[in-house]
């Protein structure tokens, strides 16, 4: 049976971070710089060495969604676990602000009315936000799908979309949908991601901002 | 590229337990059909089947959770996530409810004064609450460690364990830990688990209670 360590609450988080970038070493990976503070805290969240693979940026994609925060952009999600998740203090002291519509009454209403889902609804809610946003899908497909439709409509451009939807129906096709716009992104191709991990590339991009300041 | 297929929002969820049910028979897997509903629920959530190798249940562990459920215990967890996920609706119908104590000011200076962290303090004021209480600890290995040790001082007894904390540093050890113990438990062997695993099995148990009304 394996010891318990005794260890400082402050070391937990540093000693995990070795233990990945060693992890990954011995495994060959070489993770891009810009890159690594955000891969890296998604492996702490899911304990998964698979999103050394496969998560996607953008050119400069950590950079802009940076400049992004920096200057107030919001994040919409669409899940209230990402909501609860995303470090909305630290968010706001850039001024920007986290939102969800998923719970609302009005969401539920316009996915009766339009026969799809609340997640696409809230996407369509989320559209009448001022200022530029980034958004942050963690589980519905049919989100990304109705940003993507919504901008070929020209009703709305995403500042940055960080697409992490989880599931077997249709998205690993949403993914695919969007790495062919010129939205700047992080996108994890394939099945995996979900709300843990799109709270932590969001806390990852701002832990990133305040260690610049 | 990947076609996006249409689907009527009620039936993605049937489509994707009827994916995940091929694929598990493809690999050979045959769940035992009291944890069946569990597992595959937790494959919804993460798109990872390397759960139906490591979810680990003690003898009837299905049967005695939503037995106890039923009978409104409540539930704990160590994270605002999985707070903010588990169907507090459907807890509330047989009279439970669920407590996260993280956010809590007590919490934090508990966590000061005993150096430990805020999960274990977390799990000190939680063993102030009345009657059975599932402790569904998705994020920290030293809550499942704090509750051990409660335990063996005669503090507590939780009534069933749901253990699914991530990560790299004494997780695995706090998991094998509880496995040596007589408390009912689901745990995840190994690194892997998180805030959307814990909820998934918290809603996994209550829409099973659903089904037997």
């Amino acid at each position: 049976m394996r010891e318990i360590v005794y260890c400082k609450p402050q070391e937990i988080e540093k000693k995990s971070f070795e233990i990945i970038s060693q992890e990954l070493a011995r495994r060959g990976v070489r993770l891009p710089e810009s890159q690594a503070a955000v891969t890296k805290r998604v492996i702490h969240t899911t304990a998964d060495f698979d999103y050394a693979q496969t998560l996607c940026y953008s050119d400069h994609a950590v950079e802009t969604a940076r400049g992004l925060l920096s200057r107030g952009a919001h994040i919409v999600t669409d899940t209230n676990m990402a909501l609860a998740g995303i470090r909305s203090r630290a968010l706001a002291a850039y001024g920007g602000e986290v939102h969800c519509f998923m719970a609302l009454e009005q969401t539920a209403r316009l996915a009766a009315e339009r026969g799809t889902t609340r997640a696409a609804a809230s996407m369509e809610l989320a559209a009448g936000l001022k200022g530029p946003v980034i958004f942050a899908i963690g589980n519905a497909p049919t989100a990304l799908i109705k940003l993507y439709e919504m901008m070929e409509q020209g009703i709305l451009r995403p500042a940055f979309v960080i697409g992490v939807p989880v599931g077997f129906v249709n998205v690993e096709a949403a993914k695919e949908l969007f790495l062919q716009t010129d939205v700047p992104y992080i996108i994890n191709r394939g099945r995996k991601g979900g709300s843990t991990v799109a709270a932590a590339i969001c806390n990852a991009l701002l832990y990133g901002l305040e260690g610049e300041r």
